[in-house]
């Protein structure tokens, strides 16, 4: 078994399922969807991508001692449910899903990797450091909006249904493993790492987390807003 | 555009375009059979090596100057028919299919490659050469085999449809694309190389051509055979 906090198994668990089953999503869109054999390329490019993280992330969990399988079998259905509710109905959808749905994903990973020991921190950021490869989406979706403005209106609200399935199903995991869930706020984590030290404030603790919260929260607005903006879709209220 | 002979174009292309889909099913194979994640991440492993091989093929189309696309265009109804007459019904009938599907599908790449220059027959080589990776698949048919030998029959007579499919497939290829055909017969393309001399024998270069493609096809039942005693199959009259 492994000496890891539970919080660093369960983050590359979540991680390794998130990128393998992106990459099988990814295929199957590819196979279905792409209107040329140089679409099917391009996105199975994407696609070959994520599997290269997920071996990066599953060997890491063997060097710790930990069973991949086991790490992520706790989040397979939140994952499975989330690319269930958010199949993309042609290929445009797909290319929105590849880009916004990765993104605000990996958004979230990374938040939750900056309180981790280094070298998983390095491995995690190695995983979601791929967004040159998905440059192909931005054209083809700018290129799409150009010649048809009026889609804009429908990919933004596709792009917001993702994100709400994306927190519905955070929410979900959270609950599930409140280990992870700690890795996501640093002043949590903190207040965790010194138990002992109980005395003045559960109050001003609570307050510090609803910042903390509160700057997560922002960032990852940010991140998304960044994403549409680069695809020529307005983030939407 | 290239100067390479249009049988070289034809190869490249169908074996791009077999890799290209082979990743995609196998990723589909993957998403909707495997029965464990370690299952399903193994299969994985073996579709991300078709689309590496895909690339490596791609690649080389693009340095003669030939659009990769144009080049895998002619293969596209021939393979997409294929896969949809051999989609596997459960796991054992995938791993049977990636193991012996692919592999008699190599043996014709490797066979039309022996007659091209060095360079593509190298690259061609490389991206056949891979069985290592298929390794879990002969233990996993093996294990089933071993546990349930009725199986046996079953999975013997549905790797017979899945080269029953490929023959059928090949023959409507070679129907469409001479080039490509003629690569697969040595004799026949010598005698093409020096058409001049058209001399005594129109019967005698028939005999040869008979007797080539004899040996032809007494290679391919080897390999087959070979593959098929791996898994613990019978190979069938």
């Amino acid at each position: 078994m492994s000496d890891s906090p539970a919080g660093v198994v369960d983050l590359l668990g979540v991680l390794a399922y998130a990128e393998l089953t992106a990459f099988l999503r990814l295929a199957e869109d590819a196979a279905t969807l792409a209107p040329t054999l140089t679409d099917r390329a391009e996105l199975s490019d994407l696609a070959a991508a994520e599997y290269a993280n997920f071996r990066l992330l599953r060997d890491r969990l063997s060097s710790l001692g930990v069973d991949p399988e086991g790490a992520m079998a706790p989040f397979v259905a939140a994952l499975d449910d989330w690319h269930a509710q958010t199949r993309p109905g042609d290929w445009l959808e797909a290319l929105v899903k590849a880009y916004v749905g990765t993104g605000i994903a990996a958004d979230f990973y990374r938040e939750a990797a900056r309180h981790v020991d280094k070298e998983t921190r390095e491995i995690v950021d190695e995983a979601l450091a791929e967004e040159v490869r998905s440059q192909f989406v931005v054209e083809r979706v700018r290129a799409a909006l150009a010649d048809n403005p009026k889609l804009g209106g429908r990919l933004a609200l596709w792009a917001r249904r993702m994100v709400g399935e994306a927190l519905s199903q955070a929410h979900r995991v959270a609950a599930a493993r409140p280990d992870l869930a700690l890795l996501l706020v640093s002043a949590i984590a903190q207040a965790q790492d010194d138990a002992s030290s109980e005395a003045a404030g559960g109050r001003a603790e609570a307050v510090t987390d609803l910042v903390e919260i509160g700057r997560l929260f922002a960032r990852l607005t940010e991140e998304h807003g960044r994403r549409m903006s680069a695809l020529g879709l307005v983030p939407g209220p």
